[in-house]
Formats: structure tokens, sequence, C-alpha cells
């Protein structure tokens, strides 16, 4: 069994960590940090999980790592910011980290600190930490001692395009990404922008031109096709739980058919457990994809005004954070990339 | 007292027409047609005006108009395809309409016919219809005899685009359009769609490159700039009832600044009731307009992009339908504009 | 025009009431106090109000009630505990006060202070105080100085129990109440248990056998009847915003038909603007009463268990809150009732 | 493997039999029949299981039952009424049959088909069939041939019932249950009155003192005690997708306390694996079984009013339906009864 730790369970992103794991038949976790909760029952904070887990939340000391030899691998659902103390001392005790925060996934610190507004206090290992798209980087991950695991608006956003942008099959100009999120995207920690009554029956933008994963994509586009790469991210906010779906408009510069894209895709993701390309008209919807580890993606090209559009949906907790973070753990431990990760959506 | 009808008075932009008119202090109502619920309460159809109003549906016989006489102004909530007769028959009788169908807002009757695949059968009076967007068309509406009342997602796209259009202020270039609509958008026929347990916790894009508001969109910019213009138009339909949000990609082709924007809001909008432009980075979002006529504008530039994002906020049923056609009738009456519609939105 | 003020502005039964007085044709509201939002344009705060009132927020110094002399009539609706001090200055002052927290709803100092947990510091103004419930106490209401407006969940309970239990028409045995409310019932202070993310798809009871509206209910009713009452309630909460629906069981000890119990709600209620009684077979749903100041009321007979099954839907917020203290207010000022009152329901 | 067909396979609790036997390690479907999508994918009706099923829709013929020579085990999620027939063959046929329908649930000929409205044709298997409520007919499951699956309210009230029952510990006067339910238990048959926006916003009553699992409440309780039990029972609709919660009040007539309560419960249900008993003030919340085939129950005692109220929470799906046949199947077949059953919750 391996042995694994979280720090920031509580969070949803750390619940959805806590309840896979909890699944994963290769896997014993060892301890379940929380600031807010400490010495509560894990299932009293979260009541799904009564019965299924029998462990209690403990603050971990941060300035004495001494936990640290109970596990073989660290996952991190702390805040941006909080996490960079604990994935140095880890992994400086040769430790396995897979940060679920933002802090290592942009490689350029300043361009880290102008964004997240906080000073990066762990340069040397931003420089050894890897990108954990799995999809994409797969084989990078597999060597990585710190994973940094993608934001969930990046992951909706980066998978569909990787193809097309590795096959130079589009335009880099006039990428504009419109994307909608569930409310759980925003965490746990109660604010009066996230309450019952505020959410329910609206809609609306946010962060416009700002968001914080805008440069995390970019930089992810420009590795991709070695050229810098600007796109417009506009995130909204509507009254679900669960999902992100985003809405993807390309220049189809090269005048392709449906079914050259479908082709490229194919030969990206044929062999990808958790890519489902929808054909002949089906789209994506989130409600298709929750509580699982997909990405759905469709295609549809408009002759008339000669672009691209590309809807793809995720389940922002899991594919757009703790599934990938397993993904990722699976890849590290040469596991099958589906364990602990197939379960079913429900309908409706 | 001004005499009105309601043909199609049970669907939910008649319900809306109903209610609204039935709090209007100049106006009576004198039938109220449905085809689903003939000599039906009212209100046992819709429970909300139970002690409001004390009528019974009746099913308008569309062949015979004796019931023309009663009236001096005649709304058609009716499906496309249904109301032309209606319309034929009243205006011939010299009655004014205000139809809230698609049947009588696109000018060409070749392009009405590609779209909605049903012939058109009243071409003369297609010709002498007047496109009803209150606050662009005021003059001739004030004149017209049938006026077409816009559709939903249009009125939340041309409000916005219009002072920008006519002071030449952007690019019609690369014109996206990516709209966010709430489930009463479709209407009360039951089907799988728009159940509550297919689309709660649920969001997905329709009709891509392909929504029937698009030649209506593309033939009033076309106007406004007397040139013609291509847009990309997305919808999707998301988890609550009411409202669109409708967010628009524009390019920022004369390196505009906010305040130029807000200048140009201002000299083509000040003293309309109806537009509130959100400044000081106040942005739109659906509840704020629920229950209202309001149309919530504001504008992004982004300096990285080049590009000027605006996102605009009504109520479907109110501004995108009910609402504005009981404007429509104010003007073409001489009343105030906000008469019968200056409810005050609810929050949360 | 009658001056008002409102402390607690900024809830949202601050909220609705200055909404409901924004529209009210006889009132000038001169200040709007928040302690959450001091300095802040209250449009800001509640962005449906934009373009619809021009104030900003304001602390109001509860210490020296200089701003007392602006004003005709003080609506508190600050949290409990919190309103005594102003109220005893305001009513020294001689002004009329209407209290929409639980502070002046029971007579007994004792029980207040047992099930609110907190001391009460206002006897003399408790004693002289008149409990709210219009239909009920309309000519205590008329000559109160104090106004103790009533809880959401008693207005629900009451109201429709008023008739039956005047007229004698049911056992006082075995009253078992269970009531179902949207979210912001619980305000805007966020907290865990009202987010978005944990109410949605969601339903659970809370505070069973211990709400602190028990004692407020059971008091009144014994004043019907002049017997000692209790009651079982049981509060709900579920995903929706706005609403209460309360149903009630009695015991039809004197075998009564269904015509008896209308005709004793028609005796009682006649007259109300403000209750509407639905027969043959509708029944109360939450969205028919939103957004008013109506009571919904069906009853139906089961022979079976020989019980009076009463169904009760308000607006939390509006009838259960401020439309109710607006009628309050009404009444006081000699003012008809429907006043500033008269919006309808939207459906959908 | 287990051969298995499924007739009304695209039903809400036919898709969930679907998909919870697509995971379950140890069946095979052979037939997926469906009336109102013969010949589609299925997965192009349950989008969620695109990748994970491959199967077509067949509309199953009821009169020439060949096919049922594929299978072992027929399952039916047909409406009541339709299954009669299918039951009558494959039982004639030797098969075992697990029914999701009502038609096998009531023992009494007459009573059903007073409630019900439609005749019984299948007399002679109604007598041989056996009730599935696993926990306390597991016995009788493990020998019966048809096997009647619960109803999903009775489902949530029957289980926290039965050891009280059992164990005489409450009064049978004065039963009363208030049930809520989300949304897809009224089926994928599109109505006016499952709409999203019928619904959302909104609460109500139904079927009050006429809703046809009263009888199928009151002979399981009757069987219990051996003595004849009547209820009073009230469902209502609130705007949630799925899960019921029923709130029980009983008479404390023999003064218990919370934790003889408790040693009854534990008595009965220590070993269940799908019971899960709250206490220390815990309470079910439908959200905490989403997904999953638990039934969570609260006990809570009333010292003021002589009253036991018991709170229990299932997903009507699942432990209300499809969840539940495979229990039963599991039952049947000897398997552990958790197998293609152990699917935790989500949260949030």
């Amino acid at each position: 069994m391996v042995k694994v730790g979280i720090l920031g369970a509580t969070g949803y992103a750390g619940a959805e960590l806590t309840r896979l794991l909890t699944g994963h038949s290769a896997v014993q976790i060892k301890f379940l940090d929380s600031r807010s909760y400490n010495g509560k029952k894990y299932s009293s904070v979260y009541p799904n999980l009564y019965n299924e887990i029998d462990m209690h939340c403990n603050t971990a000391d941060l300035n004495n790592l001494s936990w640290i030899d109970e596990i073989d691998i660290l996952f991190c659902a702390l805040p941006h910011g909080l996490s960079q103390k604990a994935v140095k001392i880890a992994s400086s005790e040769g430790k396995r980290v897979i940060d679920l925060s933002a802090d290592f996934r942009i490689s350029n610190k300043g361009v880290y600190e102008q964004w997240y507004g906080v000073k990066h206090e762990a340069e040397e290992e931003l420089k050894k930490s890897v990108y954990g798209l799995c999809e994409v980087h797969r084989e990078d991950i597999k060597m990585g001692q710190i994973i940094a695991n993608p934001g969930c608006y990046p992951t909706s956003i980066l998978l569909p395009l990787y193809p097309l942008l590795k096959e130079d099959a589009t335009s880099l100009q006039n990428i504009i990404i419109d994307s909608k999120s569930g409310v759980s995207g925003a965490g746990r920690n109660p604010s009066d922008s996230i309450l019952f009554s505020q959410c329910n029956e609206n809609v609306k933008a946010y962060s416009i031109a700002s968001h914080r994963h805008i440069p995390e994509i970019e930089e992810q586009l420009s590795l991709m096709v070695e050229k810098e790469v600007i796109i417009q991210f506009t995130p909204h906010l509507i009254p679900m739980t669960r999902g992100i779906l985003s809405t993807i408009y390309l220049e189809n510069s090269k005048d392709l058919k449906s079914k050259d894209i479908e082709e490229i895709f194919n030969i990206n993701y044929k062999n990808e457990r958790f890519i489902r390309l929808l054909t002949e008209g089906d789209l994506p919807q989130t409600k298709a994809v929750t509580g699982t580890n997909y990405c759905d993606i469709a295609v549809k090209i408009d002759d008339r005004t000669g672009r691209i559009i590309i809807i793809s949906a995720i389940d922002n907790l899991i594919k757009g954070a703790a599934g990938q973070a397993v993904q990722n753990m699976n890849i590290i431990l040469g596991f099958d990339e589906g364990m602990g990760l197939n379960q079913m959506s429900q309908w409706p």
C-alpha cells in the first residue's frame, strides 16, 4: 500500500481527494490535515463519508514535518501561497509531492508574483516542478518529484486545444475562451459571493481580462507551439455546484472539415481513458461528466464565419482537481491510470 | 382605457404580458386566447394571478375574427408560423398589432423561410412591419402598424452594440457573442430537454452556428452600419429560470479607453429609462434585472488583447419579450414608456 | 410624506424594506443604516436598486440618536438582541417603531431569555409592544407604539390557524407543523451552512424541537384560545431562495367538512386583501406568492385519518418580514393596507 | 456471469439500474428495452454512459418472450400496469423477476385496483411475490421468485419504523409522515409539472391524503405489528433532482430516551451495510446519501411534546429504486449485498 497524506483535506478539492483515495485499492491515507476543523471527525465535516472513513482532522505542523516520515506521497490542497513551505520540506526529504495549488504551475517566478500578488519562496522547487496535465506531459510526470496539478479552467481549455495546436491546425490569433463554472470552484470558505441566495437564479461574469488562470493557460499553450500565445478568457459563475463548460472560438485558418479535426483528435487521444470525443452532433454537458475524471469534447465548424468552435466539459473538482491529482499519482507509481477513477456519472 | 387582446396568453411570454397589462393603469384586457387551456380559469393556469385577474382562457377562432372589434391593439404571443394569419386579418381591419413571434422580425422573406423552415404567408404585412427595438427604432415604432417585437437574445445583443456601431467605435470583424439563458426561454411546452431533472446541475451549448436569432441579429447590425455584418453567436442553457447574460467580444480597433466607451453610451442612452450602464467595475448579473424591463450593460477594455468585452443582462421574458412589447405599446399610444413597467427587481 | 429610517438596511429583510418603501408613494426614506457596508452606495450592495435609489449606507450611532429627529417611524431590522437599545430610545422620543427582530415578540421576558440566550434589557418597552400580526391584531396595532413584527414561520402558521382556533373548530392536541423554508430566511451573513454548494441539491431538517419560533407561535396560539397550546414544529431548509411552505396537521375533532372550514375562513378573512383561500383542489405553492404580501392557504380533510391538513405559503421576506412591516406601518398611519404592496408575483 | 435484461431501461430508475449493473462485476446485461428510444444508442439517451456501455435500445416484444431464454434474471422498470404480463410470462418460464413497479407490492388485489385504478391481471403471481425491503424481508427474498421492489417513499419510511414497531417502542396512533422529494421521482416522461421553470424556486405538497404509496406503507407496517396501522402521509415536491427526506412524528408512549432508541436500532441494524444511524445531533441530509444505497436515520426525542421525531434520507433512485433492486439481486444470488453498490457519495 502506498501511504499518503493530505494537507488541506477539508476544502472541496481536499475532500474529493480524500474520497477518491479512500476508494483507491492501493492507497492508505495516513493523515488528513485541516486548519478549520482540527480535532473533528472527518465524517462530521463531510457527512457523505460517514462509515466510509474513520479518521479525524489534525492540523499538521508545517514547521516540524516529522509526520513526513509516515508517507510516500504528499498531496497539498492548500490555498496558493501556503503550500510552498510544505512542498519545500517534503521534497527536501525526497518525497514526491502533488500540489493542487497554483504555486508551482507557472514556471516564471515573476509572472506568478505579478498575477498572484504574493512572493514565491520556493524558487528551486519551482524549477524542478512538472506541470501535471496528464495527457500532455505524461512522460515528464513519471519522473517528476513535484507535480503542479493544473487549474480547473486550464484543464478544460488545454486538453481540447493541445491536439489542434500541436498539429498546427489553427491560427494562434483570436483565441477566445468563454467558460462557465459551478460555484464549488470558489471553495468552501464562506463569503458573500458564494451564498446560495446570491448565486441561485443568477449568472455573472467575473475577473474579466484578469483571471489568474490566464498566465497558466498562456504558458502552456506557448510551450505547445513554441511561440507566444495570447488568449482572451472570461469566466462566468452559474447556479450549479459542479462542472465547467468551456466554449472556445478559433479561426479555421486552414479551412479544415469536421472529419479533419476528428482525425487530429483521434491521432492524439484515441487511447486516452479520460478523453471522450463526441461526434454526430452530440455536445458536451457538465451533467454527463459530473463525478468522473472525463473531459468531454465536441467540435463544430462554422462555414459562415470561418471558425472552429470547441466545447469541453469537465467536473471541476475531479478532472479539474482531485481526479487529475490521483491520475498523476497513478502515473508516478506506474499504476493503471484509471485506478480509483472508474466511477460512472449519475444521470439525472 | 385601451382595449387589448392577447393571442397565446398561456405561454410564458403571454403570461408576462397578461400580468404586466393587468397592472397597467390605462389598459383593459378583453380576451386571453389559449389553445392548451381553453375554458380554464386563467388563475388556475397561472396561480400567481389568483385574485388579481378574473378571466377565463378562450381559444380565439383565427378564421373568424369577430372578436377583433372589441380591441384597439392585438398582442400576438403565438409560436412562429401561427401568427401570420391573425396579424394579416387584424392589420386589414386597421388594428395595430404587436407580434412577439419571429414572423415579422426578418425583412427578407427568403431568409426567414430558410432559417425557420416554414413558408411566410403574409408578405405584404412583412413589408409594413417595424422592428420594435424601442431604444433604436422609437420613431418608426410610433407610426408602425405591425410591430415585430425583438427576440430575447437579439435584444440583449443589439442594445449594447447599437451605440458602438452607430459611432463607428469598433471593427465589424470578429464579433463573437456568447450568451447564457435561463430555461424559461424555451417556453412551457413540455419536452425532455426542459425537464427539471435534465437541466438542473447542468450547462450546455446548443444550436451552435445555427440558432434562428442569428439572421435577426445580423440584419439589425447591418442596418446600423449599412454594411453586411456577420457574427458568431453561441447560446447556452443554464440552470436558472429567467435571464440572459450576453458576453460580447469586439476588436478595439480604435484603441478606445473605458471613458471613451462610457461617453458613447452616455450620448446615446443617457435619457433611456431602461438602459443602465454600470461603471467602476460593477458587472451585470441577471438577478439584478429579473422582473424588470432593464438592460444592464458594462464594458471592459482588455489592453493585453486589444479587445472590448461587453456584458449585458436582461430578463428574457420582460425586456426580452413582454416588457418590451408593453414598452412598444406605450410608444405607439404616446404614453410614458415606463407605464406598467416600473417594478423593481427583488434581491435575493 | 412620512419620514422613515431603517436600522439594519443591508440584511435581506432590510433590503426588502428598502425596496418596498422606495416604491411606497407616501414614504420618504431618510437613512439606511448598516454595520457591514458603512459608506457604500446602497445600490452597490443591492444592484437590483441601481438607478432606483440614490443613497449611501451609514452606520447609525446607537448611543446618540440625534438622527431620530429626522424621522416619523423607525424600522429596526437588526439581529435579535441588538435592537432593544434603539427601540428604547426611539420610543422614549415618542417615535413609533416597527421592529423586525424577535426582541419584542414574546411577552414573557424569561421565556425570551431562555430561548434566545441573551438578557432582555428593555422590559418596559416589551410590556408596551404589540404583536404585529396584521389580520389578527389590527385594532391593537393601530394604537401601538412598538410593533413587534412577527417571525416568518409564525406568520405562515398563525394566519391559517387563527380562524380555526378562534371558532373552536379543532382539537388543541397533536398540532404538528412541518415547515419548509428557502435559504434567504437565514440572512446574508456568510456561514458554511448557507453556501450555495452546501444547500443546492440538498434538504435537511434543523433545530428539531428547539427552534426559537416555537415560544412565539405557542404564545400567540394560547392567546387565541385562552388556554396553553403546545405544538410540534420542525423547520426544513430546502434549495430555493425564497418562500415558506407550512404543512399543518390537526385533529378533526368535530368531524368538519371542507365547506365548514371554508366558511370559517370566509367569515374571518373574506375582506382580507392579503389572504387567499384556495379551493377546488388547488394547493399553495411558494412560487405563486413570491414577491407578494399574500398568504395562500388550502385545507384538506382526510376522512381516513380524521385529520385536517392545512397548507400555507408565504414569501418569507415579504409577508414573513418586510411586507408585513409595511402593512403594519400602513395600519398605524391609517393608509390603505395595500399601499406599496400591490406587486403581482411573476411566473415562472 | 449472471445474465440480466431490463424492461423499461430508459426511465430514470431503469437508467440507474443500467448504470449500476454495468459496474457490477458479476453481471452481464443482455438487453435494454425501451419504448421511447427504440433503436437508439443507449449512450445518446444517457450521455453519462458514453464509452461505458455500447448497447442500443430495443423494444422487447411482450407477446413473444423468446428473448427470455438469454437471461437469468429479469428486471422490470416499466410503469405500473405494464409489467404484469412480462412478469407472468417470465415467471412461468422459471425466471426470477425483480419488478420495480407497484404491481406486486400490495398483496390485496382489490386494494391495488382501488388505489391504482387499473385491473390486476396477474393474481397468481401476486400471491407468490415477496416484498423486497431487503433489511426486513431478507430471508423471504432469498427464496422469492418475484420480488416486488419497494416504492421510494415507503423505503424511506419503513426502514426507520421497522425496529421501533418490531420492538413495540411506540404507539400506533398518530403516525404522521411528511416527506420531501426531488423531481426525478416523477420520472422522465415530459409533463408540465416537472418542467424546470415550474419546479425551480418552488415547493408544494401534492396527493395529500391520497398518494398511492399509502396502502403500501400501511400494509407493511400492519404486517410488522400484526395489527392494522393507519398513517398520515404527505409528499412534497422540492426543487432538487434527487433524494427523499422523510420526517416522521410518533408518540413516545413509553417515554423512551435517546439511548433506548439507539439501542433498538443497534439491535436490529448493527450489521446492516446500508443503514447509517446518525447520533450526537447529526441529522440526515439528502446530499450525504446521493449516489449511494444508504438510508441515513436520526432520532430526536422531544420531551416537551412527548414525541419521537425520526428523520430519514435516501437517494430515491438508488435505495428507493435501482440500488435496492440490485441489492435484492445480490440476496437472491447469494452475493455479497454490497456488490456493485459501493460508490461513495460526492460532496458537494
